[in-house]
């Protein structure tokens, strides 16, 4: 039974009741610069943050959000555990996108349709523009990142290589692999149906939804947990996971994950991207993970040298939800090291 | 590159030249009485037949369809070439609402959406009446189907027990496992929502094709075959597949399989199923296979005292198309030994 409490949370974001998350603060940008070349009016950049900034400001570290996720979500999960902040200042970033920072569902200049594009890049650009223009934060101690917020860590240490010391990417992945991009794809396919004649929305998030909940686990796990009498509740489960997101914000965010690539910086290579990583990177991944295949991630470790944990457990893509406390303390350690 | 045309073909049905596949027969059944009360008027069961029926008309062996599938496509895919038509009368028919028997897409008096439910029980009800009433045969040889046809086949010896001598699953189940429930339902939310507007089917059934090609493979297959560059031609095929079938016939076999459990007839006690089947039986699976889980196939297989060939390649569920010609020789033996 484990699990079935966060799978509930992960995709019934609206619901959690995250008691102790710090209080949301926003970052103003104005008008962002975006790789496609449109320009994002009035961006700004929403965070949380905990513990102290130390006086030389050199001990911040950078959590950005999964997909779909908030800042608020990785306090409710506590993945923000993974991060010591008696001794680090933690800052948990709301990505692009997600309806917290600028975003298709809040942005007034550009609501809904009218959003433009916005890349992975583009979201840590805007991070960039917020820890230096805002934070007065030249360097980071580290960026630790879980699924598209692992996305966004390899963007930040090919994009940004020398602003910081450590970085940690935990089922996230340089780019998706073929298996990740027919996936994403179709849960796109399946918004933009609605998405264009702005009709039965909430019906295309239900199947965006129960897509999600299918790929973040594996059989063995649903077989376990959800015996065939349970099959409405997981199907509901499903349905209701997808009505917790704004739909044009899910199909934005699905549209980044999927033109995602970190070597597009470097010519089209991953070799290249790889040696101008200059932070000590860990690379976790679950080996059964059907949402983000650890292959493009394992690679980039390869290349770049990096620490590898391989979780193998039955959970998929939430492995790191299942893995035994010592995993935690093998990723908070890596953290710390001198 | 082999298995690129089974799966485009398979998504493709329409498109399919199958010069070899003989010519199509009706079955005209009148009215038939279904599992839920209701009455399909005016019933048909379309099929196709090779070699030869022998005096004592007790060398047919009957070969259902698969999920989309039509008794040409068994031809195409040279599925039936399973089956030696030198020594045996084989039947490919045309598994109900598959757009060839009585479907939501070609009945008269009950199209579309006033097509009553039809369950996999209902599919072997209409076959038996085939052919016990139309082509005079009391007795099979044998049943084989793959896939959906592997789950009537599973109906077939557990409704009809002393109808057959031998009977082959491939890729079937007795029911469908938790992961599977929820994979199809999935799939059948993105149709439901076009088929009760009655809007946007090509849509609906593009998300449908594409959940089809993203289940019936794996991501080695898809990560060796279609590199990042290929996934808008990836991505295509798998739309293109949805648009091979009407979107109430697609539905209406989705509900079939979502509904299947051969326990039902037996207080929901599955070994009482088992203990009732009297064929040899041959249960073949994929260990890989994320459109039909292997567990269910496999425990019914112990309870049954069934051979059992698993298959082991990256091709999940269309491991038998890429499976040596051993194996193909070893379902052949199968249904040849005395």
């Amino acid at each position: 039974m484990r699990l079935i409490l966060p799978i509930v949370c992960l995709l019934l974001a609206s619901t959690i009741h995250a008691a102790e998350a710090p209080p949301l603060q926003r970052a103003t940008l104005g008008d962002l610069q975006l790789e496609s070349g449109e320009i994002l009016r009035g961006a700004n950049i929403t965070y949380r943050t905990a513990g102290t900034l130390n006086a030389d400001r050199s001990n911040a570290v950078l959590f950005p959000t999964w997909f779909t996720g908030t800042a608020e979500q990785l306090f409710a999960f506590d993945a923000t555990g993974l991060v010591d902040t008696s001794r680090f200042f933690l800052i948990a970033v709301d990505a692009l996108a997600n309806g917290a920072s600028s975003s298709p569902s809040n942005s007034s200049q550009q609501p809904g349709l009218d959003f433009p594009t916005v890349t992975i890049a583009d979201m840590v650009n805007a991070q960039h523009r917020m820890l230096t223009d805002i934070l007065d934060i030249a360097h980071l101690h580290a960026v630790i990142g879980i699924s598209m917020g692992g996305m966004q860590t390899f963007e930040w240490i090919t994009a940004y290589p020398d602003f910081m010391d450590k970085a940690v990417s935990i089922v996230g992945a340089p780019r998706l692999a073929p298996y990740d991009l027919l996936l994403w794809n179709t849960q796109l396919a399946a918004l933009e149906l609605a998405e264009r004649c702005d009709c039965q929305q909430e019906d295309a998030l239900a199947v965006a939804g129960l897509l999600n909940l299918l790929a973040i686990q594996t059989p063995e796990y649903l077989a376990r947990e959800f015996p065939r009498e349970r099959t409405d509740e997981l199907v509901q489960q499903g349905r209701a996971g997808g009505a917790a997101m704004n739909i044009h914000d899910r199909a934005a965010q699905l549209r980044s994950m999927l033109a995602h690539d970190v070597s597009d910086s470097y010519g089209g290579a991953m070799e290249q991207a790889a040696e101008a990583v200059i932070a000590d990177l860990l690379v976790v991944t679950s080996l059964q993970d059907r949402a983000v295949s650890p292959e493009p991630a394992l690679e980039f470790a390869e290349l770049a040298d990096a620490d590898v944990i391989e979780l193998e457990n039955d959970c998929g893509h939430m492995a790191l939800f299942c893995a035994p406390p010592e995993t935690r303390a093998e990723i908070s350690g890596f953290l710390e090291q001198p």
